[in-house]
Parts: structure tokens; C-alpha cells; sequence
């Protein structure tokens, strides 16, 4: 890790840089795989699934009998834990349901809002190192909460076309309708257009690599919308001498086994924390099995001793880190500071790992910088707002000749004579 | 306009299909001024303004002075207007707040969410045939509300270097902090990247000709977030025999009036409403300054005879339009099976121009079937909802153990440790 003591508020910018991901590269293959998906539908589909995940698959969708399996495999104590999880997930996010108030702007002018979940969503959870069964949790329950009617989810299968056990019985207990065994681009591909197989869905969330990042993006100029644009995993601490070095150590640890991109960051006040929890992490990390990921990813991250916490607040704030831990003895006070962050955890015994599996909180965050503009994923991510409007006769003599006026300054004449009409009619 | 009775549900898709635009063409166009303005800054934005609005600026920035001034120019009757439209729009995104409730979802685990103004914001105004003052106030009075603490401005001059008064004056009602004298893809670009005299934001708003959407499309990949995909503007009206034929038809062209592309559908369950809205149209139409406009969009603009409201709403959810404009007997109740809308207009005294200029709702609507996984702008659109919690070692004592069986079947020990770590220590 890289020890930075009290930086120039101009160095910030340079110190605070995201590795930069370059995607251009494979954006021609990605859009050769869309292309192909979008023509030839479920051949296509089958035809990628042989050639990237290696098995040629004949139902791609996941059977009842396969959920039953699925279920007698899951362990008891893994079933018990991802039933706790799904619960305070579902508590936290169900006390996130919009109620409809209508407001009277003027006589006879009554305008709400009314919330209406999105008719079909996809979910992602990408293959590889983990069996993301968390995120299955995390994207489906809230869809359910919301009442969207579709809910699908596309992973890829291992060479024997399986799925892992822990997902397909997340994916039943959160409320997932289908499951189809599908990876990479190609899944994105036929959840955006659609199969004969693969309903075509209106909005597609969850992670995935490069690929499935440019496939989403490309997908997202047109055809469909997504969660939230991707890039690596990050962790900020925030943090003073009253903070335990173990726990730091393990936090900025959480986040370097994520992958050889992840970035931890310690924001420190204390020259003593610092030290101990630079000692810690070498420590700690020599019993992790992703020890070689980690310490790839220790490599660009960063221990950084300012001043105060003010100026420990302006950094995160410029930040703009995904996961914001605060572990000093004010946390409460500087909490309310925070403007630029996606999950802020408090408190010593506040852990990233709390929100990323169980606590209640969804885990799906913005990274690289998007806390700037965009929230993580919550019930809103999957209903709309749709704006309701009655104005009454009375309504509309008191607002018309406003719009009238507006509307002629505006050159546009008919939506003028669309009140002036009403203003007009005998009745 | 088209007129279609009684269409099969399986000539549906066909017959809402909406004109496709084809962008790919200007992309190169605009990349290229996207990285001029990139590496060059106001230079670049300089030329660009004498390129293609004709002028040339040496303050890009509209001047206290020129406030002044469009105030003066603009007439007592607009302002009172404006001001109105302003009070309603107030009132309702007001009473969109979002109050912070903690939600406890075991003892010891409190999770809640914060609502937390984006801090830079921008917003484009087109030039073109209309000087959009509506839409100054649609998109600046939310981030005002929500505490946006920099919304600047970007609109095209006119060849004097002038923009129009009503605009400035809209502007400086609403809270905008600053204007732009710049125009197109070199706006765009401004914002997104910064330029010494242009800060750099965080979320881009508002509408805009086909490059000004590809170039919002282009950054919205990498740099910034933006409002929503753009398309052309388009109506349902919902009508049965109790809808007045010359509100119906003054609807339809108020829609049409916006551009060669906009789109106007009557769904009706009455042959003898579809006839005199048709007659309506027509006459209504001879009067309109924006004549040829209209009859283009017409055009490609439908009159459709479906056998009962039911099927008449079947049809509106499956082609989501923007706005949607009920006028029939029992409007309360089909409102409440309005599935994909952007915005809706219920009863005889609603028209879409109410909600355009004055009624309080927002005008910055999805279109082109976007309404399907797209809200419309709202104060949401300016605000983030940041996630915290404050888990308590008791809370921890609670969750740590499911949290460790999940991330160990995840593979990610570091994760595991981090409550480990917390569950050991002796304090």
C-alpha cells in the first residue's frame, strides 16, 4: 500500500484518480455477439453458450426439478443465512414504498405521482470466481417488493450446464419467476431483444465483466434501460486514532479480495492507526486464499494522514467512494457532512461486509465516481413515477390564460387553442 | 391522419410502431467536437459558436447587465405568466421531498436512506423555432428545490450574440446560478468535461435537436449521468363518445405542432367521435401558424376504433406514451390500470398544454416508449438517495454469524474475517 502524509489539497485530483478502464477494444466483439443474438435469437444463444461456457445446452431454462435439487444441495446453515439476509432486505426495502400524496397547486389543479413497477426486469449474476447468490437477493427482492410481474435472471452454467445450488435457491426465495443458463453477452443480448425462450424485459440490472459491462452499455443506447453504469469495486475508511486497527485492516482487506482493480483507501487523522493498520493488513493478508488478488489490488490503494476530519470529509467527498466507512469518535456529526458517497457505514462494528450480504441494505452501489450522480440500487431502481393530472373547469379558467400567454410567446398556436377551446365552450 | 378499425391484437406492435431514427450517421460529427471540446476547452467552444450559431463571443457568460435587460424586454404579462407557472411548479416538486426514516431491521442494525442534492447540475436549452422558457423552469425550480448548490445553463445565441429575454428571465426566477452563450455538441461537451469557464457537472439535462442527443448519449457513457434517452414527442388520447371532439382534436394538434416527427394517436370506442375529431382536425388545422409542421406529423399520426376501454388501455400500456390524455366517462377508473405512461391527463378540462406551461407537473417526459422503464424528470432526478447504517456490537453479534457462513460460500474470507475480527475482539 502507498503511504501518503498530509497531501496539497492540489495534489488531491492525482491521488484520488480510478485506474482508467479501456473498453473500446472489445466493443466491436460485443456488438458482433448483440448483433447475433438480436437476428438469430435462441440459435445464437445456444451457439455462444457452446463456444464460451462450453456446453451445449438444449433447455435453457432451469426446471422445477433442478430448483428441488438445488434446494436438497444448499446446506441448512447457508439456507438459514440467506433467509436472515432476504428478510432484513426485505424489511429495509419495503419501507422504501412510495405512498401517492396529491397536491392541489391551485383550485381545480391536482397533480401526484403514483408508483408502478416496471412490467419486466432481468437480472444478471455473472460466473467465475464467486456464486454471487447475495446478489440474487439483493436485485430480485426488491423487484418483488415493487410487484415487477416478470422477473428473470440469466447466469451462465458450468461445463456440465449446471447452476450453483446457492443461486437457483436464492433466486427462488427472492421471487425470480425464470432462470435462464445463460452468461456473457449473450445473455444481456437476449434479455434485450428478446428469444423465442427469453421474454424481452424493459430494464436489465447486475454486474458482470468487460464484456457484459459494454454489452449493457450498448444495449442501454436504445432497447433498454440498466442500474447504473460499472466499473471496479471501491472502499474509503474514514477514520481517527479511537478506530481498531484490526478492523480497519480487515475493511480495506474486504475490498482488495474483490479483484486486482478493487481500490481500498484509508483516510486517516492518526499517525498511530496508520502505521498499525499498514502492519495489520501485511499481517491479515498473509492467511487469505485470494491473497495474490489482494495484494494486486493493495498495490494502487492507498493509506493517506491529513489533518483533520474536516479535510478527511472534503477528501471523501471528492471521492466520491462507492463504500464509505466511518470509524471515529464523532461518526455521527460527520455523517451529516457526507454529500458524495453510495453506502456509508458507521461506527466500528458497521462493517462493509454488513451491506454487502445481510444487514438490509441493498449492495449494489455506484462506483468509479457515480455517487456523484447516481444512488445504488433501491425500490426505486425498479417502478416508475408516473404523474397523474385532473384539472377541473374552474382548474383551467384560473391556469389557462397563463398557458395561453406562455404558449404564444412559444410560437406553439395549437397548444394555445387546446385551452383556449375550453375557455370558449358554452357548456 | 390514418384512421384503423378495429385492428387484431397481433397487427398491434405493427401499428404503434414508432418512425425510427437512425443516429449512427452524425456519431462521427459529434465525437470529433466532443474531443475538441475535450482538449481544447473555451477555444474550442469559441469556434464552434462562430462555426454554427454565426457569432462570435468573447464573454460566453450572459452578464448581471444582460439579466437586467431581458427582465425589462420581457412583457408584464409574460412575467406574471411565468411566475404563476413558476408558483405551481414550486408546489408540487416541493411535495416531493423525501423525509429519512430509520428502519430497524433486527436489534442493533439500523439502516436508513438520505436524500442528498446532486451538487452540479446542467441544463440545455435548445435555440431553433422556439425560445423554451417552459422548459427553463421545468428543469431548473427541481434542482433548486433540491439544493443543487451550481446549476449553470447552456443555450445557443442568436447572431447578435442575444439570447431570448424570456429565457434569462425564466432563468434567473428558477435559481439558475449561471448561463452559457453556447449552443449543440460544444455545450454538451462544456459541461460534461469543463472548460475554465465552464464547470464541469454531474448530471446533464434537457432536450435537444439529433446531435445535441447523440453528443448527451456519447458522454452519458463515461463522464456524466443525464436526464434520459431522448426521442420524439408524441400523445394517446383516450376518448369515448362523452369526449368533446374539439378538445380531442385540438389535443392531437398540439402534439403535432411540435415537429415533423411527433407523434398523435386517438384510441377510441366511439366511430362517431372519430369521425368529427377527424372533421375537427381538419379545420382546426387551416388556422395554425405551424400549418405545414403539423400536417406532416399527422401524417404519420393514427385515429384508432377498438371495440371497449379495456382494450382501448390494453392498447395504451402496450404503446407507453408519453403523455396520455384519458377523456372519457369513467377516467378515474381507467386511470388506475395505466401501467407505462410518462404522464397523464385525466377529464375533459386537462389538456397536455396544462401540464407543458402551468399545472405543476413536470414536462420532461420519456417518449419513444421509454416510459416502459423511465420515470419523467422529478425532484428524484436531482437528488441522490444515500444508504447508512449503524450496526451496534450487539447488532453485529446478530448478523455476524449468517454473515460469515454467506461470504465463506462465497468464497471471499476476507469478507468472512472482517466480522470475524469484530465477533472475537475482547473489548
Amino acid at each position: 500500500m502507498n503511504i501518503i502524509r498530509y497531501p496539497n489539497p492540489d495534489e488531491w485530483d492525482a491521488l484520488l484518480k480510478r485506474p482508467t478502464l479501456n473498453s473500446e477494444d472489445l466493443n466491436e466483439t460485443v456488438r458482433e455477439i448483440l448483433n447475433r443474438v438480436r437476428t438469430e435469437g435462441d440459435k445464437a444463444v445456444r451457439d455462444c453458450e457452446e463456444q464460451f461456457d462450453k456446453v451445449r445446452l438444449d433447455n435453457l431454462q432451469v426446471t422445477p426439478e433442478e430448483f428441488d435439487e438445488a434446494e436438497k444441495l444448499t446446506s441448512i446453515e447457508l439456507k438459514a443465512a440467506i433467509l436472515l439476509a432476504l428478510n432484513n432486505i426485505k424489511t429495509f426495502h419495503s419501507a422504501q414504498r412510495f405512498e401517492t400524496k396529491k397536491v392541489t397547486t391551485l383550485p381545480g389543479v391536482t397533480c401526484w405521482q403514483k408508483a408502478v413497477a416496471i412490467e419486466k426486469v432481468g437480472l444478471y449474476i455473472p460466473g467465475g470466481m464467486a456464486p454471487l447468490f447475495s446478489t440474487v437477493l439483493m436485485l430480485a427482492t426488491p423487484a418483488q417488493i415493487a410487484g415487477c410481474k416478470e422477473i428473470i435472471l440469466c447466469t451462465p452454467p458450468d461445463r456440465e450446464g449446471k447452476i450453483h445450488p446457492a443461486i437457483l435457491y436464492a433466486a427462488k426465495v427472492a421471487g425470480v419467476t425464470r432462470v435462464f443458463k445463460i452468461g456473457g453477452v449473450q445473455a444481456i443480448g437476449a434479455m434485450a431483444y428478446g428469444t423465442t425462450t427469453v421474454p424481452k424485459v424493459y430494464k436489465i440490472f447486475g454486474p458482470g465483466n468487460q464484456y457484459v459491462t459494454a454489452a449493457k452499455q450498448q444495449v442501454s443506447l436504445r432497447d433498454v434501460a440498466i442500474d447504473m453504469p460499472a466499473g471496479p469495486s471501491e472502499v474509503a475508511v474514514l477514520a481517527d486514532e479511537t478506530a481498531n486497527p484490526t478492523f480497519v485492516a480487515a475493511d480495506l482487506l474486504s475490498q482488495a479480495e474483490h479483484g486486482r482493480d478493487s481500490q481500498s483507501l484509508l483516510i486517516t487523522t492518526s499517525e498511530s492507526l496508520l502505521e498499525q493498520t499498514a502492519q495489520e493488513v501485511e499481517r491479515q493478508l498473509q492467511a487469505l486464499p485470494r491473497k495474490e488478488i489482494a495484494s494486486c489490488s493493495l498495490d494502487h490503494s492507498k493509506l493517506i494522514l491529513v489533518k483533520n476530519t474536516e479535510e478527511a470529509l472534503q477528501m471523501v467527498n471528492r471521492y466520491a467512494p462507492e463504500h464509505l466507512i466511518i470509524e471515529t469518535r464523532d461518526y455521527a456529526e460527520l455523517a451529516e457532512k457526507v454529500v458524495n458517497a453510495g453506502s456509508v457505514f458507521l461506527g466500528s462494528y458497521s462493517p462493509e461486509s454488513a451491506g454487502d450480504y445481510a444487514s438490509g441494505t441493498n449492495h449494489t452501489l455506484p462506483t468509479n465516481g457515480y455517487a456523484r450522480a447516481y444512488s445504488g440500487v433501491s425500490l426505486d431502481s425498479f417502478i416508475r413515477k408516473i404523474t397523474f393530472q385532473e384539472v377541473t373547469q374552474e382548474g383551467i379558467r384560473t391556469i389557462g390564460p397563463a398557458i395561453e400567454i406562455m404558449a404564444a410567446n412559444e410560437y406553439l398556436d395549437a397548444h394555445k387553442n387546446a385551452i383556449t377551446v375550453r375557455l370558449t365552450d358554452k357548456k
